[in-house]
């Protein structure tokens, strides 16, 4: 086989499908780039700017305008750009909010890899019920009329998206009652569609898939909640009451993944917000299922449908009723003949993984769609 | 006055005196520049790269090594790339090591704002003794024949260099017994002077004064130490245990931020290590505090001669006895006509502040001399 059979021109770029950090738009890294040496007239660039000077506090302020504005959050949440990752929202959520209620219990859903880790994670502070048994695959949602749900949590806690497993919860479960607080990880699937910021108590993204770079996180939370926070013990960076009293900037904030942000949030505008990149999400993601449901059981994705995720799509290639790894490898490799990258699933399952963040253009699915059909009408017909 | 009477050039680039974040090299940022869109052939971004892509593992694998060569750190230690800043180590230090012995007691050195802050946020952990009295104002450290030692402490804490106050401690008190655990913020003056590894237990620094941008903190620390810890209830991004198992890569690191150490690493390589920046510093930090003390009083700096910090100058303007707020603010106004910005002080401290960090030049740090004497002769006449 020719080195570009598969190939739809030779850019130096690549197309990255891997599960974050994620590919960005290349006309945003073109306008960082022009941009380094002198941002916005300052003679620096924004890694050289005091986090207190006003040229940085225009960039802050901007991103939490835009996204207040994407995502019509009101004045009584809180926007924070803080540090750690969604894995120190974990124990921030916990140390914060164990204590909201009289229970000092809160519910976890556990969905798949991450739901669990933030699970655990909280056990170490206080009582988690887990909602549903821990699993051995995750592959969608056990029925809600199964879930032991605790008398009156002091929240319930979810995952939107499962990257590793593939799995997303479009909806806050109907059968948590109205008065629980909502703690959801939207790391995942974050602008990718709309949702109704004022359902939620709290919800947090990290940056590396829908907004930019790592080290950023992203928190979005009711104010009101930390005035009944009595816990004097939370180290400071995780401490909600100090970051939203100090605008998350108590100690000095990753400042370049906030101007990335930043641009992000601008050229989310631009697309259209998140009506048109939840349509994009839309068709990237049902271009890949089609591809999948028409396969004839050559790829085979095991999530159930009401749950699969438009971002993360895991999934397998089964010839004579037998996972194929032979036949995945050379998908890798003639995917990369392609340009089209980390394509490999997470160590912990496996197989093929194929993420769809809003970096990735509804024209490279296409491609990468293609792809799959003329990979498996070459590989199918030895059968 | 023209605007340009103390201009030396007319770059677009600004000259940066601030406290961090801080100015870069030039030279750096135009190598990071021209490979933005497509790293060392990767066709990506550092910022797109998954943190477990190979392309990635060189980066932090060359910043590690290049690190331990810089300092001769022996294997004995580990190399910790992690978010939260200093800020973050603050409570680290006390969650990790404070019940290292069974005094459950650490002894803290308070010589400024950076100490204290330490200080206070170990008291939510455990029991702290400060060795010296708070201060309203500190310019020095009180002598060690008055300091209040613990009988056996899990460790002794010091900040090597207060950014606000400029009051930097060169070596490890000797008052301090050699069989007690040290630790050291060095956020200020690391990479600016050697220093011996061996003698301390924990060192940490922030990225964003001489290696780069912030949401990065470098951590050193003895492996063996970390084995003896019993607390199980540390936020898992605190865990030194887990980040040494993890190799700072429990969950996605700030990968553009290590990027950029990396390559300051290099650089400071290039620049000839330690031996080079240590004679750097030394000239920067004389060609102030000579002009300070040939000031005839204009420029007064308060802090005792032996704990002079070479990185952060703190300054007033004194006229007839009296602090000239008005030349301060003079001061300012000239200097920004001269392409030197960020040299007012902190707003706990007021006044000037110079901070001469690895990113600032022998030749601008001369120029700003020769501003300070220019504008003492237009302004000191007067009297």
């Amino acid at each position: 086989m020719s080195s570009n059979e598969y190939t739809n021109g030779n850019s130096a770029r690549k197309v990255n499908f891997g599960a974050g950090p994620a590919q960005l738009p290349v006309e945003v890294l073109e306008t960082i780039q022009n941009e380094f040496l002198n941002f916005n007239g300052s003679g620096s660039n924004v890694m050289e700017l005091s986090h207190r000077s006003s040229a940085f506090a225009k960039i802050i302020q901007e991103a939490e305008r835009d996204i207040r504005e994407i995502l019509t959050i009101p004045d009584s949440y809180a926007v924070l750009f803080l540090q750690g990752g969604a894995t120190a929202q974990f124990s921030a959520v916990a140390l914060n909010f164990l204590n909201l209620k009289p229970s000092k219990t809160a519910d976890y859903l556990v969905t798949g890899y991450w739901s669990e880790k933030a699970a655990k994670e909280a056990e170490k502070f206080g009582k988690i019920n887990w909602v549903v048994p821990k699993s051995s695959k995750y592959q969608g949602v056990p029925a809600e009329d199964t879930w032991k749900l605790s008398e009156e949590p002091s929240y319930f806690y979810y995952c939107a998206n499962e990257t590793i497993h593939g799995v997303e919860i479009e909806n806050i479960p109907a059968v948590v009652p109205k008065d629980v607080p909502i703690v959801c990880d939207m790391s995942s699937n974050f602008l990718t569609r709309p949702f109704d910021v004022t359902k939620y108590a709290v919800i947090f993204a990290s940056a590396q898939k829908n907004f930019g770079a790592s080290g950023l996180v992203l928190v979005i939370l009711r104010k009101d909640l930390v005035e009944n926070n009595t816990n004097k013990s939370i180290p400071i960076i995780l401490d909600y009451k100090v970051q939203i009293a100090n605008e998350s900037m108590y100690n000095t904030p990753p400042t370049f993944s906030i101007y990335v942000a930043n641009k992000m949030f601008a050229w989310t505008k631009a697309q259209g917000g998140l009506k048109a990149l939840n349509q994009q999400s839309a068709s990237k993601s049902s271009l890949v299922y089609e591809t999948i449901d028409e396969s004839n059981g050559f790829y085979v994705n095991s999530v159930e449908k009401n749950y699969r995720s438009r971002v993360n799509i895991p999934l397998r290639i089964v010839t004579n009723g037998t996972t194929n790894e032979t036949l995945e490898a050379l998908f890798f490799a003639e995917a990369v003949k392609s340009n089209m990258f980390e394509l490999k699933g997470h160590r912990a399952v496996g197989g093929i993984r194929i993420s769809l963040y809003n970096g990735i253009t509804v024209e490279e699915t296409e491609k990468l769609a293609n792809f799959m059909r003329t990979f498996q009408a070459k590989n199918n017909s030895v059968e």
